[in-house]
């Protein structure tokens, strides 16, 4: 047995945390250790740059230079606190948004250079790439109406961003699977919730 | 009439703070206009980090990645919200630490690469440098005996480092400073609080 270390992509509503619970639960029937976590987030540190991120006050107005740096040591602290100690004890590490997540939000969308982009993401995750990255692919619009129903209308900071936005998030996407097609999966994320979940399913099985 | 960026540094306890409110008296007095910040903080982003950097419970075991990258965070909404802005509309801008700090702190005292430090400060800072840097120079016992009298024994996180820490802070201005003797100047800090404000008035006085 070794750690694994899978992360989940893809625009709001796509299905990513319906899908991190499923594969969660059928990890834990085959008797595997799981960790769950999420970007910005994961540590202490990280929920609270997450909240200054999302909700806080203090985030209006941001740059998206400060913002980039915010996920980034959000990240930095992820890795080293959590991640890197729960691969090194064979825990299978499931993580929602991971660099992928910085890379196409703020690198493409943002229009953040890409070198800039590339080098602070490597200096925040040193040798730590994820094995599997999971995308699920959707059409932002099916996307956000999902999100809106989930949360009864109320939206954090990036979910009031335009449909142009996340248009570009999603063709970045795709862009950077085909660019690395060692560790991404592309899922169609328009299919149900339960054959979604055979595919993932199918594809983390042979990791174990 | 232009804008002046003049930033103070040198160790805890050194006398920027003391230097800085003499200097801003004096440039009042000839009627020039001031805005007067300090890093982290200096916007309402800068100063939510300040506490996660200096206080919060959630800064306890912070890498030193993600603390270099909590301030460059800090500083690139700095940059962009209150300096670039002020200086635009010819105000002098005094600023209580800045990059150098960062190349010290992190860089020096810390370890971490140097080429990503750099890279990191450039982001973060774009072309804005300071016009004038104020070093006071001091042995780091003598700064600290001040800084703990003035707190009454008070300490943040980062003056519980060691004094070997402070050391490489010390020896990390003092080469920095050769490095940009276009923009430095190295003030000895153990001398009368009067005395170092008039070696500053000299300094600035000829740049209005
Ligand atoms: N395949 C799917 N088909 C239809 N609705 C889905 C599907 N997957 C998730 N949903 C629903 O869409 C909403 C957003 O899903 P969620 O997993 O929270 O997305 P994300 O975490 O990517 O933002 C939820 O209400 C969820 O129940
Ligand atoms: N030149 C000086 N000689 C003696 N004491 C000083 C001098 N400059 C400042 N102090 C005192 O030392 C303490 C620290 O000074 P301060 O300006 O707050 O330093 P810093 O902002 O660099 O930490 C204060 O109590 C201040 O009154
Ligand atoms: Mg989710
Ligand atoms: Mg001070």
């Amino acid at each position: 047995m070794a750690g694994l270390f899978i992360t989940f992509e893809g625009g709001e509503g796509s299905g990513k945390s319906t899908q991190i619970a499923a594969l969660k639960a059928r990890l834990q029937a085959a008797k595997r250790s799981v960790t769950q976590t999420r970007e910005p987030g994961g540590t202490a540190l990280g929920e609270a740059i997450r909240e200054l991120l999302q909700h806080d006050d203090a985030g209006q107005g941001m740059s998206a230079e400060a913002e980039l740096l915010l996920f980034a040591a959000s990240r930095a602290q992820h890795v080293r606190e959590l991640i890197e100690p729960a691969l090194a004890t064979d825990q299978i590490v499931i993580c929602d948004r991971f660099l992928d997540s910085t890379t196409v939000y703020q690198g493409v969308a943002r229009a953040i250079d890409p070198h800039s982009v590339a080098t602070i993401n490597e200096f925040a995750v040193g040798p730590m790439l994820p094995n599997l990255t999971l995308l699920i692919d959707l059409p932002p619009e099916i996307g956000l109406a999902r999100a809106h129903k989930r949360s009864g209308g109320q939206l954090d900071r990036m979910e009031q961003e335009s449909i142009k936005f996340f248009h570009a998030v999603r063709q970045g996407y795709l862009s950077l699977a085909a660019a690395h097609p060692e560790r991404f999966h592309v899922l169609d994320g328009n299919q149900s919730i339960q054959s979604l979940e055979e595919q993932i399913w199918a594809i983390v099985a042979p990791h174990l």
